[in-house]
C-alpha cells in the first residue's frame, strides 16, 4: 500500500518536472525584447557634480544590454543622480547603437564607448597552446566552473593587467567597477571616489570570498618568486595577514570579489604593480590555468597597499549573484532594501542553499535529468 | 534496463525535491530581519512640489513593511521625488513605531498614518454569520483563491464604499492606489494627477483582466436591479461595452484590476456611486458571496462616467504579480526596465506559465506533495 501511493505521487513529480522544461523552453521563446522600434529622446547630459577625477567602468558585451541597464538604473537611483560621474563601456567588440541608446537614456552624466585593443585581448604569442588545450580539458573533466572558456579568461587577464591603461580611463585617477545584474540595495549618501581621497584609500571592497585552489595551483608559488626577486617593492603593515595563515608559506585563498570594486587607477599603473603583473603574465597561468583577476588584485593589494589604503565599504548595500552585503545595524538599515542577515560571512547556509536552489539551479538540473532520461530511454 | 534507470532518476529527484523542502525551511528560519537596532536620522519633508490635491493610498499591515519599503522606493525613484505627493497609510490595526519610522525613512514627502473606523470594516449586523459561513466553507472546497478569508472579504469592501470617507482623505481630490510588493518599471516623466484634472479623468488603470464568476454570482443581478431602481443616474456614451457582450443582459467579467487605480475621489463621493455602493452592500455580498472592489469599481465606471474619463495608463509600466504592464514600441522603451512582450494580453500563455512555476508555487507544491507523502507514510 506504502509503494503503491509513493509511486503515484513519484510518478506526478517527474510529470510536473518534465511540463515544467517543456514551458520554461516556450516561455523563453516568447519573452525576446522588440526593441526595434524604439526611437526617443536621449536624457540629457548635465554635466559632472561629483568633485573626483573618476567614473564607473564596465566591461560588458552588446547582449548583456538588460542586465547593464538594471545595474545602471540603480546605481543611479541610489548614488549617481546626485554626483553624474561618467562611465567607461569597453566591449572587445564594437557596441551596436542600440547598446548605445538604451544605456544613454539610463543616465545625464557622460558615456564613453571604447574598444579594447587586440593587444589587450588576444591571447599573446607565447602562450602554448596545445598545452593550454590539455590544461583546460583536463579542468573541464573536474567540472570546474568557466574552466573552458577562453574569453573568461581573457576578461580576467584585461582586469588583471589592462584595462587602466586604456585610452579612455587614462585621464581618471579612481574607478568603480560595475558589471551587469547587478544590485545596489542602499542610498548611497557619500561619495566613496572623495572618501577614498581624502582618507589615502587605494582600493575598496564588499565582498570576500574563498579562490577555487584548481584555478590558481601555481600562483602563489610565482606570488613567493616575485618577492624573492623584488623584495624592496613590498610594503610593510600591510593586511599580509588576510591572504596567508603561515607567514606566506601558503595562500589562504582569500580573495576580495573583484566584481565590485572601486580604487585607485594609479595603484595598478605604478612600478610596483606594473612589475607584478608582468612577471604574473609572463607565466602564462592566465591561460594554462584560470588565474582570476579577483586573487591577483587581493594579493597585490596585500603586497603593495598599507593597512589603512585598503576598505571595506560595508555601507554599500551589494549584490552579484549568489553573494551579497547588506549592512547590518542602526543608521543603514533605514536606507536599505535588504536583510542583513542574508549578508555573506553571517549565515554561510543561506549562501549555500542559495547558490544550489537559485532557480537557474533547478532549472538546468531538471534540464539535465530530462536529458540524462531521454538519453537513457533512447538508447 | 530502461525501467532501472528510469527509477534511479526518479528517486534521485524526489530526493532533492524533499531536501529541498527542509533547506527552504531553514533558509526561512535564518532570514528573519533584525530590525531591533536600527536608530536614525529620517528623511527631511521637503513639501510638496506636485500642483494637484492629491495622495497616495495604502491600506496595508505591519508584517507587510519590507513589501511596502519595496513599492514605495520604486514609486519615488521613478516619479515622486520629483513631485512630492503626500502618502496615507491605513491598516485596521495601530501602526507600529518600526512601521512609521522604516516608511518615513522611503521619502521626502508627507505620510500621514490613520486606522480604519470599526464601522468601515467589521461585518455589519445584518449579514446572517451562519449562511456566511456556509458559503463560504462552499467556496473554499470548490478551491476558490482567497475564498476562506474574512479579512480578504473586508478589505474588498473597505476599498468599495469606505476609504475615500476616511478622515486623512477628506482633503484630497485624487489618490493612487498602491499595493505592498508592487514594481514600476518606468520613468513616470509627467503627472498623472494634473493630466487627469486637465484631460477630465476620473478614472486610470493599467492592467485588466477576467473576474472569477464563481466570487459574484449574483452582483451582476443586483446591478440589473439597480439600474432599473435608478435609470437616471446611468450615464449615456460610457464604456458599458467593456463589460457587457449582450447588451446589459450579462457581465462579460471584464474588470480593472484596482490594485493600481488613479481615480477622482470625487467619483465615489458623488450621489450616484454612493447610492450605488448602498445598494450592493445592502446584498450582503461582499460576505455571502466574495465581491471584489476590482468589478465594482469597473462596473461603476460603465455606470456613471462618459468614456472619455477612463483612460488608460499605458505609459506607466506596472507588475503586480503575476502580471504587468510594459508599455511598448517607440519612446517608452527607453525610460523602463521590462519587456512588453510580457505584458497581459499579448501572450497569455507567458502569463499562465508565470503564475503556474512562480517559485512559491513550486515551492508551496513540493511542500503538499511532500506533506501528503509523509501522511500516506505514516499512516
Amino acid at each position: 500500500m506504502i509503494k503503491r501511493v509513493n509511486s503515484i505521487y513519484i510518478l506526478l513529480a517527474l510529470v510536473a518536472l518534465i511540463l515544467y522544461v517543456f514551458l520554461y523552453a516556450i516561455l523563453k521563446t516568447y519573452s525576446k525584447v522588440g526593441f526595434s522600434e524604439v526611437n526617443n529622446v536621449l536624457q540629457e547630459n548635465t554635466g559632472q557634480i561629483g568633485k573626483a577625477n573618476a567614473c564607473f567602468v564596465i566591461l560588458t558585451q552588446n547582449f548583456k544590454l538588460e542586465g547593464v541597464r538594471k545595474s545602471m538604473r540603480q546605481l543611479e537611483d541610489r548614488f549617481n543622480r546626485n554626483y553624474n560621474y561618467p562611465y567607461v563601456f569597453l566591449n572587445n567588440e564594437p557596441f551596436t547603437q542600440e547598446f548605445i541608446n538604451f544605456t544613454r537614456a539610463m543616465t545625464k552624466a557622460k558615456i564613453e564607448y571604447g574598444l579594447v585593443p587586440k593587444e589587450y585581448w588576444d591571447m599573446p604569442d607565447n602562450i602554448d597552446l596545445e598545452l593550454f588545450n590539455k590544461n583546460k580539458d583536463e579542468m573541464v573533466k573536474n567540472g570546474m566552473r568557466r574552466s573552458g572558456s577562453l574569453s573568461y579568461r581573457q576578461m580576467c587577464r584585461f582586469y588583471s593587467g589592462f584595462f587602466y591603461q586604456h585610452e579612455l580611463l587614462k585621464k581618471y585617477d579612481y574607478y568603480w567597477r560595475v558589471e551587469p545584474d547587478v544590485d545596489f540595495y542602499c542610498d548611497i549618501d557619500f561619495d566613496p571616489f572623495v572618501y577614498m581621497k581624502e582618507n589615502d584609500i587605494k582600493y575598496g571592497f564588499t565582498l570576500v570570498l574563498y579562490e577555487d585552489l584548481i584555478t590558481i595551483p601555481t600562483l602563489w608559488d610565482t606570488v613567493k618568486n616575485f618577492i624573492r626577486t623584488y623584495p624592496h617593492l613590498i610594503v610593510k603593515d600591510s593586511i599580509i595577514e588576510f591572504i596567508t595563515d603561515d607567514n606566506g608559506e601558503t595562500y589562504n585563498l582569500c580573495q576580495f570579489w573583484s566584481n565590485f570594486e572601486i580604487a585607485d587607477l594609479n595603484l595598478w599603473r605604478g612600478e610596483a604593480y606594473t612589475k607584478f603583473f608582468d612577471f604574473l603574465d609572463k607565466k602564462g597561468g592566465f591561460f594554462y590555468e584560470r588565474w582570476g583577476d579577483a586573487p591577483i588584485h587581493t594579493i597585490a593589494a596585500a603586497l603593495f597597499l598599507k593597512k589603512h589604503q585598503v576598505r571595506f565599504f560595508e555601507e554599500i548595500g551589494y549584490h552579484h549573484r549568489p553573494f551579497l552585503n547588506c549592512p547590518k545595524g542602526n543608521k543603514f538599515q533605514y536606507k536599505c532594501l535588504c536583510n542583513p542577515d542574508d549578508s555573506m560571512g553571517k549565515f554561510q547556509l543561506t549562501n549555500l542553499v542559495a547558490i544550489l536552489f537559485s532557480t537557474n539551479f533547478i532549472i538546468n538540473q531538471f534540464y539535465m535529468w530530462f536529458i540524462l532520461i531521454l538519453q537513457k530511454i533512447t538508447k
